[in-house]
């Protein structure tokens, strides 16, 4: 496997020029943590030029119910980096999710995922979970092909193929051994789609042959979610299909502090998208109490992969720093744990102040 | 909706005369936490009379590969009730899942899934929950319909009707008002799958209309399900479609105490069925060290099911004073909080002995 999907290592001559990336602001609190998480990125002199693209409910709502134009398109595909804030989707059967457009249009096959506890300065029941779920994203349920079969009967076509499959899979376990991360567990649930998440447990199995050196488990997704639920320190990464990867993501980053603190990165072969697990919240939106920690995380994802981790790590210091020192948001404040309930730009400073 | 569905009331000469039940005593550890909670059954006083049938391993490996033979139909068609303890399916494509052919064939499309936390007995982070799973058992990816398309593309397809949603939504309100519950939540995937997924929300709003003075809500699965992992004493009754429900009703029991711990009703117009959630635990099968408590709650299900429900009573009654004595299997013992290590045998006793 070309390993410059894992990370995408500069040549000198882009080390020198800032690597541009195309923007999207979001919908909802998407613009507020956007800021919050650019003035982090200045400050801590990440080497990107931002070209700021227009998706999302204001394309939606224009009439074009894909949720993104050609200008947009032109700058992901000359750019090849998104970094992406949450964006709306209209209620109603005729909008598209632009999640899912992006996902597929543009190949983005690996949606990685880490939760690492951050107790206390985090409380979670779970002080030692440290999990990356690495999430199949192209195909699945999500191929989208739905359809009315008679008036009462309908119809979602779930789509499994092999080299989606061996992508996914090794992707995985490359991504365990460029990490030192020692065991992958893959989830499906065969014993009853026997052909379509037996593909998947079967290329599993070949593939995991490849890498002695890494553990391999398998687990029927009802009661390896179950566990991962209860006793989520016994996992390590986890590779699984598009749906479960949706859903046991959203657990494991919900019980080990909350959905609002992780970021993810869509991988592709070509274009690589970083966002937050999390969505638009349009509940909170305009108030500036909204969390920027999981887009601040996705940046981090973003400046490894762009060859630029050192400052990547020291974004990622700060941060910690200031949870560690109880600086913390409306979702996260706690009385005893926290020193401070901080808006999102309050927040962005006293990270850009540990810098 | 015919209230029968939810309790079946028995007439004055049923009273009197045994219910004859079609008791399956399963593989692994099934015939030992068969055999102790018949026990207690009998103990009990339950007015029943089991008629064993073969269902599971044995029959499948003699090259019946639906795992149930005509004797077994015509037993179950004939008593309406089966109290089933967990079977092994074998390996390998040819063999259809026991568990869902009886399910479909027998119509029995709700599955009831109660978690109630039993904390400091059975230890869990969430002492407060008491969350009622109500899981479609009949129809989406469970229907079974799978195929392989070319080479390396294979296809399973999810079938959602109105009706299907229609009768598990309107049990899953019924359920709720005859237990005294307050408030039902819809999980689906909606925002993707619009039309299948888009049709369970659309039913449920329809019929929630219906219960005025039952609370409800509906929630994307990624976010309900995490939510219901890292606070599920927000939560009530869940209904949900087969997949979903197949998923959160083993996480709500991991993180509840056990899998091991919970009972089932599987519950159609004319047949019910009664069975642990978990599976046959092969691994420690024969040590008599499994736990009863799931195939005794089944039991507790099954006796308010057929008008008994008494009995029913006295059996959890005398199980929690079990628990609170500190008797506990191997799964679920623990030092300091445990008084005695019991194997399946000894734990049925000490629950008779409560009787
Ligand atoms: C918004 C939605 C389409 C998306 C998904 O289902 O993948 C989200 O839940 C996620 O996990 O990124
Ligand atoms: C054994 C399996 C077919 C079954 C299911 O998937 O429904 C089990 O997990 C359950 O939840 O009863």
């Amino acid at each position: 496997m070309d390993t410059k999907v894992l990370t995408r290592q500069p040549s000198k001559k882009q080390l020198n020029t800032p690597v541009k990336v195309a923007v999207a602001q979001g919908d909802g609190i998407g613009p507020e943590i956007m800021k919050a998480t650019l003035r982090i990125l200045e400050a801590a002199g990440a080497n990107i030029e931002p070209e700021f693209i227009e998706l999302g409910e204001k394309v939606y709502l224009s009439g074009n119910t894909s949720g993104i134009d050609a200008n947009a398109w032109d700058a992901i595909r000359n750019n090849k980096i998104i970094f992406k804030a949450p964006i709306t989707t209209p209620q109603g059967k005729g909008y598209k999710s632009l999640n899912v457009t992006l996902r597929k249009s543009l190949g983005l096959f690996a949606n990685v995922r880490p939760v690492t506890a951050l107790h206390p300065f985090v409380p979670t029941h779970f002080p030692n979970m440290d999990v990356v779920i690495i999430r199949e994203n192209e195909e699945d349920l999500y191929a989208g092909i739905e359809h009315r079969q008679t008036q009462d009967v309908y119809q979602c076509l779930k789509l499994i193929t092999r080299p989606g499959c061996e992508r996914i899979v090794r992707y995985a376990f490359e991504y365990a051994k460029a990490f030192g991360r020692k065991k992958v567990t893959c989830m499906v649930k065969d014993n009853i789609m026997k052909i379509t998440d037996g593909l998947f447990h079967t290329v599993f199995d070949e593939i995991a042959k490849e890498y002695p050196e890494i553990e391999n488990d398998v687990q029927i997704i009802d009661i390896g979610s179950a566990r991962l639920a209860a006793k989520p320190e016994q996992y390590d990464v986890i590779v699984t299909a598009n749906l479960y990867g949706d859903i046991i993501s959203d657990i494991a980053a919900e019980i080990g502090g909350s959905v609002g603190m992780c970021g993810s990165a869509n991988i592709g072969k070509n274009v690589a998208m970083f966002e937050a697990i999390h969505g638009s919240a349009p509940d909170i939106s305009g108030q500036g109490i909204a969390n920027p920690s999981g887009l601040i995380n996705a940046a981090v994802a973003m400046l490894a992969h762009i060859g630029q981790s050192e400052i990547g790590d020291k974004v990622k210091n700060a941060w910690l720093t200031t949870l560690e020192e109880g600086y913390h948001t409306a979702d996260i404040y706690q009385e005893g744990i926290s020193l401070k309930k901080v808006g999102a730009q309050e927040f962005a400073n006293q990270v850009i102040s540990n810098l």
